[in-house]
């Protein structure tokens, strides 16, 4: 639709013939929308919150220059940048290991995003996460751009890493994260292909929903920059009292409309963002807070996955039909 | 007398003439100016200060590239951005949705400024504001600058969009809002051509005010970048509770001065931005406390154009004469 | 003895001989930095803290493209910016309006640095900002840059903003302050010939002191863009109650050290950011705190200038000696 | 071992080869690492968490534009930039004095890293920071890359900078601190052959560990950009509260995990930006709170890597091995 659409606005601008509503198709198509849909639709497990948290493990694997604090004054290419490798190298030796700590205070089980040349470099920090029970997810093989892969190089990518991954923990990735979010067309197809479940990288919804991907059900799961570390990666500008606040009012909100519609709350943290002793605060302060409240469930994404993959509940959403049909 | 006076600045400047306060003739002719004006008007309807919500709706407008989180580190011109469309689309997939939810349960009524271009590809969003009781203002057929466009070609881009959104929704815009603000010389007298009442896109004053274009009267209603979430456009730097306490700090000022003085407080909300969880809520406790004052009215801006554009009352300010004469 | 030293100090970078501590002169030269002296000194009226508050009249005088929310994304040259001229225009609608209110309701009198131009353009402004017993100071004809004129343009270019200003106001500056504090080589020269009392563009201590120009004494006023509203110039990663944590945090410590020596605290507004109405809120709450403390004094910097000018007590420091002799 | 993975993984890449978890050898190799050893260790005197602030002294070292709240708009090389030289002043006339209180007030000893330009342009600064207690630490001759000399260049300008600070001071600093933490590949062998004790700049402990450098123990303190008062080095968007929250909260997971296994907390303040009276303030606050706990000790970074330098319950990492063997 959003095709046709696309060229139907096209004309108007050229032509300036008056837009006929009668010719509109999209809404009847679109009675699965989240305002229609997902005011009829309940957790099956009769939560009134399901919060997800995912941690990326992604240190060892970062590029010369990848963002840090000190990317914004990056040495000349070539030149190691001692503290930045330093820096990175936090979330290896101390920023997972805290986390865990957390997830198992609270007996939690999150979702990591494990990038292959992390687990590589860092076989017992990848093995620890395992084994703490959370749940290994794909990232791919390196931290680099994939959205410019062709069809062929993005499968090899993401297959290398999960092979690599699971060679190292004995769990394969069923669900994916691209590097900064930024997957390309062929990226559902690719994934299709290999047998996953699930995607992360999409920011529009606050609950699952199903996309047909080669006329196949496949579950994207909803992410944010939100309640993400992410948005101090400099290292500046956001207290941790800050992050609590938005956790906290977020929460709030997705808690109160989870009482008519399923609600799902995404939060990120990076190994070596979330992993600072600040930030391990907020969050052990944040899920005290969100404990205290009737229904909250904490889910791995594969589970959550696999709950709404074949629920009618579950909305249906092919914003990106062009690309995965 | 701006030009005058710039003028007359030049060559002050260039031979070092004692400025002569004699020539002055402004300060006469600005007897309205809100110093010596607006302290003797007030709200006709007793109000102490009036509120007014804009919500903008512009999802599935936007061009590649358009600000977001992910514009600071765009794709080569030509790849989708596969994450920044997610994002925008949140707001036709939670982001209105949950801000009509919020105007419900307040009875507020609010001017969504809507993007031709975004009726275009959600009908059913800008249907769903339209049937909610507020008012559908004008923001132009598509997301891209106006302000250098000749006066019959930005006059078409107007047009176009009110026809576009009206055939959709039934109901034709006569409020106007530039994108980025960004209007140009001609933009006043093209509005008046097409009968619009009023325009938002002026920053310089706290209450309605009346400027002459081709000498009849046309409404000015104050905007600001203040109290409104683009500050947050880049989802980053600015929590929820920040954005409370703006507004709260701001509300209390205006209130106060309301007491004598004709006093109105703006508040904008964009889809993807405004419509997420954390802000809906912190809006929703800034009505809960404004609520508990007497006398604090929301309006949409026509209703407040109507009542204002024949009071005497009203400040006139012709700062833009040279254009609009 | 600074540039003394300088050389010095590139011989020992150069030469790699030993530093040599009997060689030092500035030391004892220095009897009179703060460290020393400023303990022994305290306020001739007795005051334990002494507020001065800046409030730049600047608007209208604004060159295309001046800072503001819009900066960051300009226009081509030539375009007139009409929401960034909008939003200039709030200082002299509103912002000094709103301002002089506060300070009268608190029975305070500050200093306004006024560019000559925004007197030209908006007299009334500035003649009500005289009216009400406060301070006008200088801050040149136009807001452009000072520190690149000869000798004889600049002296042109402070001394028409004086005799302008004075046209207008009946007021003659006798403080001055740079566009962006950036004043040159020759600047308290040229202040000096043209009777100035002070200027204000230092940031290195936070209390008044005399510096010596051709010998003769000038006082130098503490300024600092701490306390100050232009760090939101943007609009925006700066909220209200930040400001106000700002400066109850800067008086609680300066208040606390005002009882050993002798301090002062700068607070610094711009007509079109800090007369809105959340910040002047923040002010507002800040001075009711002040003013709950004993020996806590508003003044003029002109008056505080002249009581120190001839006191023993007041530090000299001639850090820019190579300059100013 | 790095090295060696590197290239495997490389292999892995072209080959597509499946990871054969047998290979590794670094899992034995690192029983070291912080996961595993560091939950063993604790501080020798009981300590359950050590604090330890750096205050760095640079000002008068600082080249022409280096960063400041003016040094995003810098002026054309070769024209003195008045404003931006008198708020580094303000580190040398206010900032340190004002420090030194508050270390007095609470009986605190700090590492000052001490640039040795700095100490020849203000060495009674440099001497009431020695004759204060006060660690005086190496931070180079002069503020300027260092990560680009060769071997004989960087050990000339770190010698010459502890030889020339103790002339001044006749104390000889044993820790290192690079400009902006930017060492080289040399760096840590250079200081080994000056007989240095400890560097600072690495940010991937919150613990100190040793590395061998040429089969040799040294020290590397942990350092951070978070407690650190740089985040704040443009003067905006990091309110003295937002300080004050982040020190608390860090403190408060740290002294937690300090019952189980060794914790260091690192703090770090600039003469010219935590010298300002809010920060100290806000640290003022800080300490206060941090005392009202039990086995909270602050400690000279010298102190402490004599304490941890041969005691076996250190954690070991050699991260950097190719750099150091």
């Amino acid at each position: 639709m959003k095709t046709l659409y696309k060229t139907f606005a096209a004309i108007v601008l050229i032509t300036f013939s008056v837009y006929d509503a009668k010719k509109e198709e999209a809404p009847e198509k679109k009675k699965l929308s989240s305002e229609i849909q997902s005011r009829k639709s309940y957790w099956p497990n009769g939560a009134q919150l399901v919060i997800s948290v995912s941690m990326q493990f992604e240190t060892g694997g970062q590029p010369e220059g990848a963002e840090s604090p000190f990317s914004g004054n990056p040495l000349p290419k070539g030149n190691p940048d001692m503290p930045a490798e330093s820096w990175f190298r936090y979330g290896a030796k101390e920023g997972v290991y805290r986390m865990l700590d957390l997830w198992k205070k609270h007996n939690i089980y999150v979702t990591s995003h494990v990038v292959g040349e992390a687990a590589i470099k860092y076989p017992e920090v990848a093995r620890a996460i395992a084994n703490g029970g959370h749940e290994i997810a794909a990232h791919g093989i390196a931290w680099k751009d994939q959205w410019n892969l062709s069809y062929k190089d993005e499968l090899n990518f993401i297959k290398k890493g999960i092979d690599t991954v699971e060679a190292i923990t004995g769990k394969r990735g069923r669900g994916y994260n691209a590097n900064w979010l930024r997957r390309g067309p062929n990226t559902l197809k690719v994934l299709q292909e290999l047998d996953f479940l699930y995607h992360i990288d999409d920011l529009s919804r606050d609950e699952p929903f199903i996309t047909k991907v080669r006329g196949k059900n496949f579950v994207v799961m909803p992410y944010t920059l939100r309640n993400n570390d992410i948005v101090n990666i400099e290292g500046k500008h956001w207290s941790p009292n800050q992050h609590l606040a938005q956790l906290k009012m977020e929460f709030d909100q997705l808690y109160k409309e989870g009482a008519t519609k399923r609600r799902m709350m995404s939060i990120s943290m990076h190994d070596r963002i979330g992993g600072t002793p600040a930030v391990v605060n907020a969050v052990d302060q944040f899920i005290q807070y969100a404990k205290k409240h009737k229904g909250v469930v904490f889910m791995r994404k594969d589970e959550i996955a696999n709950m709404v993959k074949n629920d009618p509940n579950t909305p249906e959403d092919n914003s990106e039909f062009k690309f995965n049909n």
